[in-house]
């Protein structure tokens, strides 16, 4: 199975290096007759899209997106999408000493040791470029659940929380920071700032919610729904570590206090209420009907002024500071695209179970 | 693609119920000509048997494993290798009040809700039982990556944890808990023993350390071996996070802290001397050379003696206490599980590193 | 993807040898919900069976089917469903020769190259024993497609055709031939006799027609319906062609003598009348709701007893006469296999479908 | 799985209409390292190119292809590669017709009834402008086989065939019809022009051979090199048939007359020198080292200029020609499509067996 590719039924493809001609996606087996557009697309790279703030990288991207396939007037035809995305500012002067030394964190020396070489523009394939496909083939999925709604916002920068009691959904998306708490977002804007400056850089951890799931998507071994939430998570850059619900926390519960009781709901027989979410809306590999949560832990940007001991591709001994430019905190970028992909896993799940469960 | 099945080139399926005659898996792909019988597979499954002390469900299950096919004169041929244990201590009597009312934690109602019904006896197809099958089918990878040592131990039960000072590899396998710290395996056998007498049970963190993996397993996006691990330990049953590294502590790292620097090492010009491993082995997906390590979050079992709140299928309001026979921490018997897991990933990583790279 | 997988939703793996304890398969993603048991299987096995008449081989195997798993109170549960056949009548004596040359026709020097060495009692994998897993997943499809009736018979056998005027469907079942033809099923029994008599073989052709195919199955590219039974029917063993509808001699007419044309139906507007089918039911991939129809040709059994030039394993010139037991005409049996691989493709086609377009 | 990709590790997926923007391809799985340039894509691409003589369609495509990915300084990099041919010579208004009745033997009617609806602008995704697609994907495919040389040509146009013993594998490419009889080329050039002229059409076969293939790629069962070959030939649009070696004759051979007989080879033991290759190269699955050998059979093209009785899209009675620009014979240009697709399976099973085997 192939290297670039993600889903079984719904499935997309990316293709791009950070300083080629342009990046894409190709989503193959989106049902027919859905309304699309690349105007359903763009707000959603437009979240992610760099340059936007002071916060974040100043490469400036227009990230507009193209449908090159699949839609036939203003209806997707069952065949496959194509979505490009034009690269604009490309700059690989500043790379001239990544050619030549690896930058640790980064994948360069990885890359080297399996592929023998490697495009060290702007750190080629393993570029968080890359991304803007997901986010693009995301906005497909999401019209594919529509009776989904999916939230994520950053709910920690470089160690500091927010405070869930000043939980304010409306201010996710009015703030550089996704960040749903607004003193914790003025305190992130010193902190990012502060890192900025510094030639330092900051990990955080992002927060998604799906409400709107119903009961029963998912599979009992290991096409599981948060198996699967579980490698899309990890395969976006610079995320270490991911849970469920209640997660690592969940380890330090008892049986009781991690159970989450039912009782009979306001909607009948077979719907219950739950009165706790430890398990983050999936039991056994299947969804629950609760909102299904997971958190996302983003490593700091690994590209930072400040020298870092290395080797070069001779092997000697060197020092690489990281010229370009960068994300003093991935992680905030990184909550629209940990969107993208609970969208796309959500997506490929309703169609997997509507094959096996009609 | 289907639901029971994990890998792309080196691939297994498992099958088999609770309560059903037997389990098994086929592992298809592996390379021919590797000594394989069945007294290679069965220690590995000796350390995950149920009933070897009283901190594990007391079910007396044999676990042996037989080879049906693939195999010829103790070498594998390269055609699928079918195994198989039976059940023999099934008890489904203890199951009556299962098949009524949905046990919270547990898949009951979620596979209502998928299929419409359930085999209920001893959770079905959603019991750690298939974990068997894992384990047996994960003693051929190693023999497929003879050059990778691995070992998963227990680092906290029930929030405690260990002293890493204390860390001594060989007392993993002399106590009931895959425990490295001789202190807390004497603390833990407390607490476990309470929480069994007291028809409660335990959370736990699982650690995993693969060495000798070479620079260069996995690859950029989707199949990256961070992505790969984070789905293969997802799936194992009462996961509920899993990190890499330093994982979630990562996020609270600065870029410079979190950096792993290099230096010339000893085994010559590429082949670098890391000085730290918050990346856990992994660099943009692929392997750096550096011993791949992940953490396991295992929810406390859902299987109590202590009643809870749930409703029956009727959707009437119920209380349910589990009866059957379980462990009170199946994060424990989860350690070789984890190992299974592991070497399953990095088998077919390895393989699919071939197929590309040469 | 896995080597001796087949299917994308509906799937299933065989696995087994000639002459090893069993085989069997495993058949994964089944809808829930289905009647099924042993019973349901068994007659499509006893159809397929060896040493049922002189015409087969007279190895003697009971062939009798066991379900592992995956069924609850007679119903399939949507978890996998594990099927076993135990190997009774295996001699692997007979294999003495075979063990230290290679038959031409066979794959005994193929496997050889490709594996360093083989399993050669009675072919190991590539023994035409397989295929009695697929019809036992066979069995499982059909419970799936239940709106469709699949029919194979045999037209040809040693280049001797039948008569198609003389077709009776009801014949078929009633002759040791699968001939539709009564005359044919005459002429054909002395020359398979005479075949076997002389210790030659000869080759067959299968015609396979599924009728109720609803309009809408398959994919426009490479999911095509066509391009997954060719597929199919060509990794059945001994299989050299495919054609579909009117197959090669399609590429002898003109285009309109090749159209179908279409008339409104009686069953209303949008289900049309078709005038002829030489598109064998599949226009650009998709089922066009005519019967789908599709011929194979099996070459001659590869095992004959008269001497064959060839080469032994230290590559010295050699002579073989393959003894063990064999069909004078693998074709023969090969038509309950062919409908088995028919029913599998249909019950992918019908869920991917359903995924896909709901 | 995807319906519009192909390949297990190398993988490739097309996408595209007809008459939308641009077509392509992502190739996915690509060894690192190879020389690779547009320059190595085109002249496949020209021998497909449309328009180039009077016996193929008239749109004008430059076909000119752009790698948008995969690529760093003249060598892939491993990472997938994004292929991308734009549209030129559209012309949809002339199909006005077809928007409202369905063209018997294309997939008009099948796509409505699967998706409810079509971009009916020269067949959509149906059209074989795709293969144009699988063409530079094909160049690719090439470059990781390069031990290997592939030549498809027509052995018989409308009926009428080649005689082999004209064979002249220069001539192949000095004529339209990829004819290797000189005297067979004059004649189809009258049959091609009469059915063009008449607003007819003609059905084709093509033969294609591979040489250099080493014993041993393949495998045993689903993955066979036969069975993916099948797989891949029947997906071109217009095939409906496909044989291996001696194919549907060998159905009417004894198992001696179709043995391939071996003894002792130049090259030593082990290599053995095959006296015949009824087989077609293929022996269980898996190469013999013999050139691997099939014939695809193309249907006449459905699009004529001769009215067919159809229905229109209200179900009504209608009569329909089809207008725009078609080639009188798609068979011809199936041959260059028939290579690509002997290339993109033989790059697959090459990297597949490197992966099991080592």
């Amino acid at each position: 199975m192939s290297f670039n590719s993600f889903g079984r039924v719904f499935r997309f493809t990316t293709w791009g290096e950070s300083h080629g001609p342009a990046l894409g996606a190709v989503v193959d087996g989106c049902p027919p007759g859905l309304m699309l557009s690349e105007a359903n697309i763009q707000p959603f790279l437009d979240k992610r899209r760099p340059g936007t703030s002071k916060y974040t990288t100043q490469r400036q991207e227009p990230d507009m997106v193209r449908i090159l396939s699949g839609v036939f007037e203003g209806r997707t035809t069952g065949t496959p999408i194509s979505l490009m995305i034009e690269n604009v500012d490309q700059r690989s002067k500043d790379y001239g000493d990544v050619a030549k030394a690896y930058r640790p964190g980064h994948a360069d020396y990885s890359y080297d040791a399996k592929y023998g070489f490697r495009d060290y523009r702007g750190g080629g394939r393993s570029s968080a470029r890359e991304t803007a496909a997901r986010v693009a083939a995301g906005a497909i999925a999401r019209a594919v659940i529509s009776e989904v709604k999916i939230m994520a916002y950053v709910t920690e920068i470089g160690g500091d929380k927010i405070n869930h009691e000043n939980f304010d959904a409306d201010y996710i998306d009015q703030n550089p920071f996704f960040c749903p708490d607004r003193d914790a977002a003025a305190r992130w804007a010193n902190l990012v700032d502060d890192a900025r400056k510094s030639g330092s850089s900051l990990g955080a951890v992002v927060e998604c919610v799906a409400s709107g799931v119903p009961a029963g998507w998912g599979a009992p071994i290991y096409a599981k729904l948060d198996s699967e939430l579980a490698a899309a998570m990890m395969s976006i850059n610079a995320v270490k570590g991911i849970e469920i619900g209640a997660g690592f926390d969940a380890a330090r519960l008892t049986g009781e206090t991690n159970a989450d009781p039912m009782r009979p709901g306001a909607d009948g027989p077979g719907k219950p209420e739950f009165l706790a979410n430890n398990a983050g809306g999936i039991a056994g590999g299947i969804s629950t009907g609760q909102p299904v949560i997971c958190r996302v832990a983003f490593k700091p940007t690994s590209s930072i002024l400040n020298p870092v001991e290395t080797i070069n591709q001779n092997g000697e001994a060197a020092n690489i500071i990281t010229k370009g430019r960068h994300d003093p905190c991935v992680g905030i970028r990184g909550a629209p695209v940990v969107e993208a992909m609970m969208a796309l896993v959500l997506a490929d799940q309703k169609l997997l179970h509507r094959a096996q469960c009609g």
